[in-house]
C-alpha cells in the first residue's frame, strides 16, 4: 500500500515526507569504500565465502562492545546475538520462532508497520493497546491481560512487543516507568518482552533511558536493533540479542531461510566499527536531524496552529512525527489533496494493527532539505483547506 | 546435523568429501575488489542504501542477459525476476508463496537437504519418488499422483520439486524424456514445478539439456538459481524467474521477510557481469572440477571396485557423487569409523525427506586437492572395513 502511495513522491518538485530512509551524504562512504576493497582482497577467503549463519564472528565482536557502551549491557557472549538481515528478518525470525498460528501478540495502536507485517505472516491474533505520550496505555495492557486470562488464553500470548524509543511511526519514547510497570506485567504472567530498538541512538536532546532488556535483563527481553540507521542501510545488517536457548532456535530458523547473511557486509560493518567510533561519526548526522525536526515543529506551528484538535508529538530523537488532525478527518481522504500539491506523507491508517481509519499520518522529517520542509508542511496545509471543503466543514 | 557431523572436518589432516562449498581461490578477487571500492564511493546513494524488495534493477538487467545465453529464455522482462538472499530464500519464499500447511509437495528421495528444511516450515505433507539414474521414477510419480486424485486430495499437491541437473546430493541429470514427461503430468493434473539449477552451468562433459522451464514455459515452472556456483557464494544472490502474478506474490512474502536484499552485494555481482563474461571466467573452475571428479571415480573404482552392491554415480558436472554401500550397511553408523581416519562424508539418512537409514553417502569432490582425494577414499576403504569387522560382516 505504502508503495502506491508514494509512487508519485519522486517526482520533480515533488516533497516526500513519506519515506524513513536516512541521507546517503551522511554515510561514510569513503571510508567503507577503502575497507571493502581491501576486505575482498586479502579476506576473500571469508569475504566471498559462505558465512556461519550466526553470523560474522568479527562483527560479532564489535556488536558486543557496542551493546556495552550504548546500553550499559556487560556480561553477554558471542551466544546471544544473532545477526539478520535487517532487523526486518529479525522481526520475521523472532515470529517464526515464538508465532504459532491462532498465538496472541501484543501491540501498540499505532504500531511499526514492519513488525505487523513480519508477524502476519505466522496468522496471529494482535492484542492492541493505545500508544499514549509516554508509552503504552498501561490501563490498556492490564486490561487486555486480564481478558485473556478470564478467556484460558493467557499462555497463548507469545509477547509484547515495543519500540522503546523514538517508535515508528509516532516518534513516542516510553518512559522509565512504563519500561518497570510492563516488566512487572511480563514478570506476573511470565511473557517475554520483544524490544525493538532501531532509533534509540538517534537522540538529539533529553537523556538517554534505559533499555528494557537493561531494566529487565536476558531472560526477559529479546532486543532487536539495527546498522541501518546509524552506519546505512544498504549493508542490511540486523541484531538479535537474546538468552542463548532463543537465539539457537532462530539460528535453526535462519538456517531455513537464507543459511547465512552475506560475509561481504557482515565483515565491511566489523571493520568500519574497528577502525572508526561510529557513535562519533554519527553526531553530525543527529545534528542535522534536530534541526529538520524543529523546522517541521515549527512549520506545524505555523500552518496548523489555528485548527483546533490538530496535534504532533516532538519527539527527542529518531526519524518521525506523529501528526494528528481533528477526528473528522481521514489522512487517506486527504491524501489525493496533498499528492495534487506534490506533498506526501503516509496515512495512520497503515499503521494500525486493524486496519481501521486514522485521522493521524506519519512526518518523517529526515530526508528533505530545511527549506523543503517549511514548503511542504505549507502544502499540507492548502491540501488541508482543499480536502476541508470537499467534505463541507 | 550436518554442522555436528562436519564438527572436526577442519581438524588438521582431516580430509573432507563433506561440503558443497566451492574453492576461494576460484573467485574473481582482484576484479571484485576493484568494482567493490569504485561503487561504495561512485554509487553509494544505490549502494549504502536499501534497495526494492524486487532486487537492484542493474543486475535484474544482467540476469535477463544471462538467462538468455544459459537457458535460451527470450522474452522474459524485469516483472518475472525476484532477487533473493541466496537460493535458500528463493526456496523459503516459494514454500510461503505456495505451501499451506498440510498441503503436498512432491520431492525425491534423496533430496536437496535445503529445500527439504526451506518446506518444512511450512508444515506440508512429503509425497516422496525415488530417483533413478535419469531422474525420478516416473512411474512412482504417476503412482504417487493417482493415489493422490484417489483421496481427493490432488488439488493440494502445491508442485513438484526437482533439482534438474547434478542434483545435489545424488549428482543425477534428469533426463530430457523425463523432462517432459513431468511436464505432461504437470500440465494433466494442473500443477506447477519448481525446478531449482545451481549447478547446471557447470557441466564439464556431454550435452547441455534443455531446462524444465524452456520445455514447459514459465506458465507452468518456477526456475530457481544463484550466483554462489558461478561468482561466489559470499555474495548470497539468488534468483526466482517466475510468471509475473507469482513474482508479485513473492515479492510481497520477501518484504515481510527482509524489506530487500543488500545493495551493495547486488550492484557489485552487476558491475562484474556487465564487465566480465562469467560463463567464461568459470571455465577453469569447471575443468578443475572434471579432474576432480575423474579423480575420485578412479579413487572409488580402486578401493571399492571389489565390494559386491557398492555403487557410484558418475555425473557429467557439478559437485556431488552418490556413492551406495551395499544394503546391510548404514553410513550413518559407519561415520564414526570415518571420522576416526579423519575423513568426512554426508550420510544419506540426511537426504531423505522421511529421515530414513541410508546405505548411500554423498561425496563432495570440489574442495580437496587431487591428492587428498585419493588418500581421502583409501582412508574411507579402511573406515568401511572398521566398520564391516565392528558389524561382523
Amino acid at each position: 500500500m505504502i508503495r502506491e502511495l508514494l509512487k508519485y513522491a519522486n517526482v520533480p518538485g515533488a516533497i516526500s515526507f513519506g519515506g524513513g530512509t536516512p541521507d546517503p551524504d551522511t554515510f561514510p562512504r569513503q571510508e567503507l569504500s577503502q575497507i571493502a576493497a581491501e576486505i575482498v582482497e586479502k579476506e576473500y577467503k571469508y569475504t566471498l565465502q559462505y558465512s556461519v549463519t550466526e553470523g560474522d564472528p568479527e562483527l560479532v565482536k564489535q556488536i558486543l562492545l557496542l551493546l556495552e557502551k550504548i546500553y550499559g549491557l556487560h556480561g553477554l557472549s558471542a551466544e546471544n546475538i544473532l545477526i539478520t538481515v535487517g532487523s526486518q528478518q529479525a522481526l520475521e525470525l523472532v515470529g517464526k520462532v515464538l508465532i504459532d498460528p491462532g498465538d496472541y501478540v501484543m501491540v501498540g495502536d499505532p504500531e511499526y508497520l514492519g513488525a505487523l507485517s513480519a508477524y502476519r505472516m505466522r496468522e496471529p491474533q494482535f492484542v492492541v493497546v493505545n500508544f499514549e505520550e509516554d508509552g503504552p496505555d498501561m490501563q490498556m495492557v492490564q486490561q487486555r491481560i486480564e481478558e485473556l486470562e478470564e478467556s484460558g488464553q493467557i499462555r497463548n500470548l507469545k509477547f509484547i512487543y515495543i519500540v522503546s524509543n523514538f517508535q515508528n511511526p509516532s516518534g513516542i519514547t516510553t518512559s522509565v516507568e512504563k519500561r518497570k510497570a510492563l516488566l512487572e506485567i511480563a514478570q506476573r504472567y511470565d511473557l517475554m518482552i520483544v524490544e525493538d530498538d532501531p532509533y534509540g541512538v538517534l537522540r538529539f536532546e533529553g537523556e538517554h533511558l534505559p533499555s528494557i532488556m537493561k531494566l529487565g535483563g536476558i531472560e526477559r527481553v529479546i532486543l532487536l536493533n539495527t546498522f541501518s540507521k546509524i552506519l546505512c542501510p544498504g549493508l542490511r545488517i540486523g541484531i538479535v540479542v537474546a538468552d542463548k536457548p532463543i537465539i539457537r532456535k532462530l539460528v535453526l530458523a535462519k538456517q531455513g531461510t537464507d543459511l547465512c547473511s552475506p560475509s561481504l557486509t557482515m565483515r565491511l560493518a566489523a571493520r568500519y566499527l574497528e577502525r572508526y567510533d561510529v557513535l562519533q561519526q554519527i553526531k553530525p548526522s543527529i545534528e542535522l536531524y534536530r534541526q529538520k525536526k524543529e523546522a517541521m515543529i515549527k512549520a506545524l506551528e505555523k500552518n496548523f496552529g489555528d485548527i483546533k484538535g490538530a496535534k504532533w508529538t516532538n519527539p527527542d530523537g529518531g526519524l518521525f512525527i506523529w501528526f494528528t488532525l481533528p477526528e473528522l478527518y481521514n489522512t487517506m481522504e486527504m491524501f489525493e489533496f496533498a499528492e495534487k500539491n506534490k506533498v506526501f506523507y503516509i496515512p495512520g491508517e497503515a499503521f494500525r494493527p486493524n486496519d481501521q481509519p486514522s485521522s493521524s499520518m506519519r512526518m518523517s522529517f529526515c530526508l528533505p532539505p530545511i527549506e523543503k520542509i517549511y514548503e511542504g508542511v505549507e502544502r499540507l496545509r492548502d491540501a488541508f483547506e482543499k480536502y476541508r471543503a470537499s467534505k463541507g466543514l
